[in-house]
Order: C-alpha cells, then sequence, then structure tokens
C-alpha cells in the first residue's frame, strides 16, 4: 500500500499551460461583451470623443479674453449665442466672445476654454462678466484627448469589465472579437456517492462536488456541463470522460480520494488515446492527489474527492489554469488582500499550505483568523473568507505577521 | 442659472434603502443556487454527514487499542475485514481488532477513530502492528460533526457561494427559497447621444452609459434591460421611465449632465403619480448631480450622464442600493484592499472623494497610484484597478498613508 508520487509544485503545475492553447474566439455584440476575454487587440477607428468638449457648464471663450480677469475687475464678453447638446456650432468664436454651452456640448471654432458659471456673472441678453481666467483648454476635453485614432485602446487578452465594454461601445464597435465561453464538464465519481435527491443513507454521501465544482466555473464566467455520479467501474468512467472531452473544453473527475481510486482514475486516463499523464500529485495542503493530464488537446484534472480538498484545488489552481485556457494574458484575476495574522499557525516544510480564514475589520486593518475545525469540515468552508498561503519553505507564521489572503 | 441642491451625504443616501422592499422570492434548483441570495433560513433536515466517516486511508479501531503503541512497542491488532466505499458495516468492531477503511469510509459500531495507513505495516492478512496511538474521535468526522440535524446551516439573507450551493446540495435540498434576480431597466438620455452603431459625427456621442451601467449591473448579479436611448423630450421620456417601471424592479436614467436636463429628470418623475423624490444632490465627487425618487414601490435613479461620473456613482451608490433590494442582509459585497498612497493628493472638504487609481505590487503590499488625466476621460477608468475614498472632512493624504481602495 506504499504510493510514492513524484509530486508537482504549484508552479510547476502553472507552467504547464503552456502545453495548452486557449480556446477559439467569436465575434459577440458589445452588449454581451462584459466579462468576456478580448481575442484581438482594439484599435479605435476614429479619435474620442472626437471634437473639443466642454466638461463643464458655461461659457465657451478664447482663453485669451479672460486673462487678467478677477472678481475686482471682471472681464466683460459679447454673449453671441447658445449652444444646444448636440449642435454642431457652424461659427467662429472672437476674441471677447462667448457662447453658452453645457457639459458634453460641442465648442465652436476658434473657442479653446470653457469658463465655470460659477465664475461668471450674465449681465444682460447679450453680456456676462468674467470673475475667473482659464487657461487654454482648461475645462474641456480635446478631439483626440481619451483616444486617438489607430490607438490600440484594449489588448488581445483584456478581461472586459464594465468600462472595457463601455469603451468598445463608444468607439462604435457593435461587435467585438472575444474567446469563445469555455466548457467544463464535471464528472462525480464514487460509489458511495448519491445524487442530491436521494434519502441518505449511512455509508453514503450526497453528490456535493458537482455543484461547489460548478459554482467555482460559474464564478470564473465559463460554462459548467454536468454529467451526473458515475460508479467506480473503469468502462462506464472512460464513456463518461470520452463524452464530455467531446462536449466541452476540460474535463473535472471529482472523486477517488483513497489511494486505490486516485490509481483508478489514471488507468481510466491511460486508456483513453494519446493521453500523457503531466501531473500524478501536487505539493499543496488539501489537494495532495490532484492528477492534470493532457487527453488529445484538453485538460482532464483529477480532484481529490473530499469536498474541502476539491475546492480548494479549483480555487488555487484549476481556475487559474481556466483563465489561461480562456484566452486572460493581463493580470491573475485572483483577488488577493494583505491581512494581519490574528495567531500563530504551524506549517509542513516541503509543501504549500493553504489555511482558511475568517476576515475582520480592525484598526483600519484586517485581521485574518484561521477558521477552527477538522479539515474535512464543509462548515470551514462556509465560515471561510478567504485562503491563506503558506510557503514551501515555511515552518510556520506568527501572529502579526502581514499576510496575503487569496478571496473566496 | 443659480442651483443649491440640498445635497445628501452617502450614509443619508445609503439608509433610505430602508424605504425599499427586497425583490420577492422563488424556489430554484440548487444546480442554479450559485450568486443568488437565500430568502430563507436553511435548516438541516438531518445530522451532516449523518454517519462516522474516515478521513484517512488506514484501519478503523477502538483507540484504547492503540494506547501506548510506538515505533519500538507496536500495537497487534486483528485485520477482521475490509470495507469498501458505500459499505454500509453490519458488525460491531472490539477491542484488539482492526478493518481496512479508506477515506469516506463508514466506521462499524465499537470503532471511534482511524489510524493512518502510514502508521501500521500489515503483517498478514489477518494482522496489523501498529506504530502509534490515536486518539478517540481522531482521522474521523462524527455523525453530525458537520451539522446537526435542526440546525440553521445557512441564514436569510446569505449570499451563495460555491461552498454554500454544496452545502444546501449535500443537505439534500434539491431546490432552495432565493430572491429573485432583480432587473434593471437603463435609460440613456440627451439630444446629443447617439446609437453605437451610427456613424458619429461632431457634437454627437455614441451611448456608452447603457453599456457600462449593464456591466456593473450583471457584475452585481442583476439583469439589465435596455429601454435605448430617449431624446431630452418631456413626453418620450415620462413614457419610457412608464414601461422601465412597470417591467423592472429599478430604473435608471442616465443623461441630463447640465442643469437644465438634471431639472428636466426631475420633472419627468415628478409628473408620474405617486413620486417621491428622495434624493437631488449628493455630497460625492463625482456624481453630485445624482436623484433618488421613489415612484410607487420602487426606486428611480437619475444619474449623471458624464460616463465617469456615472460609473462611480453606479459603484459606489447604486450597486450597493441594489445588493439591498436583492435581498443581501450579510456583508457588504464591495471588496475593499488596504493599500499604500504612493503620492500626496489633496481633497475638497465637504464632500466624499473618489480617486481613481492603479495598484500595484511592492515590497510585500500594494501600492495605490492616482490615475493622471481630467476625470472626464474614460481612459481613466480603464487605467484604473480601484477607487479610492476620501473623507468629508479630509483635506487631503500624505504619501505612504495605508488607504481603503475598493476594487473595480
Amino acid at each position: 500500500m506504499n504510493h510514492f508520487f513524484k509530486v508537482k509544485s504549484l508552479e510547476e503545475v502553472m507552467a504547464l499551460t503552456g502545453r495548452f492553447s486557449p480556446v477559439e474566439s467569436e465575434k459577440i455584440p458589445v452588449s454581451d461583451a462584459f466579462s468576456r476575454v478580448l481575442a484581438r487587440d482594439l484599435v479605435a477607428k476614429q479619435d474620442m470623443p472626437g471634437f473639443r468638449r466642454a466638461t463643464m457648464d458655461g461659457y465657451a471663450v478664447v482663453a485669451r479674453s479672460t486673462f487678467g480677469a478677477s472678481e475686482s475687475g471682471p472681464a466683460w464678453l459679447d454673449i453671441t449665442r447658445t449652444i444646444l447638446m448636440g449642435d454642431i456650432p457652424d461659427f467662429t468664436l472672437k476674441l471677447g466672445q462667448a457662447v453658452k454651452i453645457s457639459t458634453g456640448g460641442m465648442l465652436p471654432e476658434g473657442a479653446d476654454s470653457v469658463v465655470m458659471v460659477e465664475h461668471t456673472e450674465q449681465i444682460d441678453e447679450l453680456s456676462v462678466e468674467i470673475y475667473k481666467s482659464v487657461a487654454p483648454l482648461q475645462h474641456v476635453i480635446d478631439a483626440s484627448e481619451d483616444f486617438a485614432k489607430q490607438e490600440i485602446v484594449l489588448s488581445k487578452g483584456t478581461f472586459i469589465r464594465p468600462q472595457e465594454a463601455g469603451l468598445a461601445a463608444g468607439l462604435g464597435f457593435a461587435q467585438i472579437e472575444a474567446y469563445k465561453i469555455p466548457r467544463v464538464g464535471i464528472i462525480s465519481t464514487g460509489d458511495e456517492i448519491v445524487p442530491i435527491e436521494a434519502q441518505v443513507v449511512p455509508g453514503k454521501i450526497r453528490d456535493i462536488n458537482s455543484y461547489t465544482l460548478s459554482g467555482f466555473i460559474r464564478e470564473a464566467h465559463a460554462i459548467p456541463v454536468l454529467y451526473g455520479i458515475i460508479k467506480d467501474d473503469l468502462k462506464a468512467l472512460k464513456k463518461a470522460v470520452e463524452k464530455a472531452l467531446e462536449e466541452t473544453d476540460m474535463v473535472l473527475i471529482s472523486g477517488g480520494s483513497s489511494v486505490g481510486t486516485r490509481d483508478f482514475t489514471v488507468d481510466v486516463l491511460s486508456a483513453l488515446p494519446d493521453t500523457n499523464i503531466l501531473v500524478h500529485g501536487m505539493s499543496i495542503s488539501p489537494g495532495k492527489p490532484t492528477i492534470l493530464a493532457k487527453v488529445g488537446k484538453k485538460p482532464v484534472w483529477g480532484l481529490p474527492g473530499q469536498v474541502v480538498s476539491a475546492m480548494v484545488v479549483l480555487k488555487i489552481v484549476v481556475i487559474p489554469f481556466l483563465n489561461k485556457l480562456a484566452g486572460l494574458d493581463k493580470k491573475d484575476r485572483t483577488i488577493r488582500i494583505p491581512a494581519k495574522l490574528a495567531r500563530n499557525i504551524s506549517s509542513a516544510q516541503g509543501r504549500r499550505d493553504f489555511i482558511r480564514v475568517l476576515l475582520e475589520n480592525k484598526d483600519g486593518g484586517i485581521l485574518a483568523k484561521p477558521v477552527l475545525g477538522k479539515s474535512g469540515l464543509i462548515r470551514t468552508m462556509i465560515h471561510a473568507d478567504g485562503l491563506l498561503e503558506i510557503g514551501d519553505h515555511v515552518e510556520g507564521l506568527e501572529k502579526d505577521t502581514m499576510v496575503d489572503i487569496i478571496l473566496l
């Protein structure tokens, strides 16, 4: 019953993303762009905003007309017109003249700045006093000041937040080229696992992993596809994996937390054509019995059946891996929050430990309190706000150490 | 052209959530539970896991049989059986006996602990040496140790993360009672706004707000419903608002960044029956010209037309407000990250300033660098990772001050 895995580190596993290609791309309407990943650089087709615009309500002027103006010595200007929103002024503004303008309005030819209405007083229909001078380009956005024609405004691999979606819309892209949304197949295995609708009997346990794993997949903006519960039967599992590989971009097999069934997953994967077992054990805790294979061109993961371990492996390893498949090549989307450790904590050397913590605001900072309870209890994940990562060569951390918490 | 708003603080506006009821609830399959909000306490219908389970591969024993065992003086136990995954043992284990068991397996009557396989050596078919003693309940999870029957495991108002979805599944809830997903109507107004497909001409600007606002709504797990661009026409806008109020739970009107059109939005809302203008101006920057009305039972927001201001108001005010409507009554879901300010920054007293910052990892901490550029440029929101909040009574912040950043 001895088992010597040649375990890989987290970094070694992440480096394997290079062996897989991102999913294909497709054209999508910009209204669906939020949470997608850009598959081609977005290049401005014209200047933005495209004309000189007021950023304040007031008067468009030639800045020089206001030089030296003050409360005690205001400048007098002639009001020649009012520019309404959306108007295209067809005249040229001259020294000594002013036109009323609202935020967002287009400045006429000749005008180079806007005096805020708060610094003026209209004397009559045709004249206004200016109490404060403005500099050229003050309170305006110039024609190409936001983005210039031909500029790369967003690069390939960018995650599209609300502001990126708005920018694409503002530049007139009704459609953008985005990576397809990855589909992830989820298979639960184990003779002890029963469907959630089952009346549970001693010795059996309901399928939890299908639901936690698909939650993490959805959180990562991908699509989970459930293939149900497969008994510990080589033929049945092989068939399920083949089907999942046909229909999805990545497959997760959870279960087989015992030594025997772990090998079972490897046996099944090895029985598939064109399989390469890349990882058979990782030096992280929880999550050691993690398997990664490349079957054809697609990644297949063997995850621990133990529910907490499966969640940690998903969050720490599989989701960052999935992000690469999804085309992301910018920042890691994992959110890490600096916090102060609430008590001493010990750790084994030679592996990366992930400790569940709850976060509390304290003294203007954040306190990370390790969650108590056996590691197999789901309760510990319910109480946890994040995971504390402890390095491979660290024996433990002292109270008050500043640590990074991966948000759950 | 004077305009004196009785501006409200952020806290005063947030307190108004109390005037609105959360959306209704519905039964949903637990497979759709991720990102929903629980509308009723979830009470365990039975113990979890429901039986005494092994958390390690090894031998189930009566702990007392191992007391005093060591490398030099191992305990000898009789192997009576092997328990397979999903087996229901129908015998009672006695002192001096051991049964093989895998992680997740059910312990037989009488057994109270598991010896890890690493601390044993099987001598022959029928006997095993134990090199380390175990305590009662070591390496097992007891029948009700995760959750006990009748316990409230998740309370009403909880945001359902992957682990909460898994827990509900594990407890046998095929369906849960969740708040409906709020629908948010979005109306863009302004004579200068044209559809994104339009060939843009000077003086006109494409509709950006519909896309940024719907992105933030989707990020908050709600459903945006676009009502397009409405010209500055009282009758047309009134009709659009009425339609949106009928079909959605909350309405956003963006546009009218100039003083005149701001009043226009108020005029339209006032013309609707049963309207109460709750907010007419907020002491935040950007975002001062924000309007909130209660029309019938629903909130209607008037947002600045300026795209950056509209985004900040959405993120800072409208989304936390929406979370309350969505039924959330636990933690605020806004993520705040402690960071060190990279340079001095000034701020006006009497208002809450929100400064766009980009975040950089430095010396084990996070550095917040204010984004340069005029506040009206979308570019500044593209470069920003977060917003720095500066309090009402703060004149400015010094370099190296620790600050909280609201993640964008």
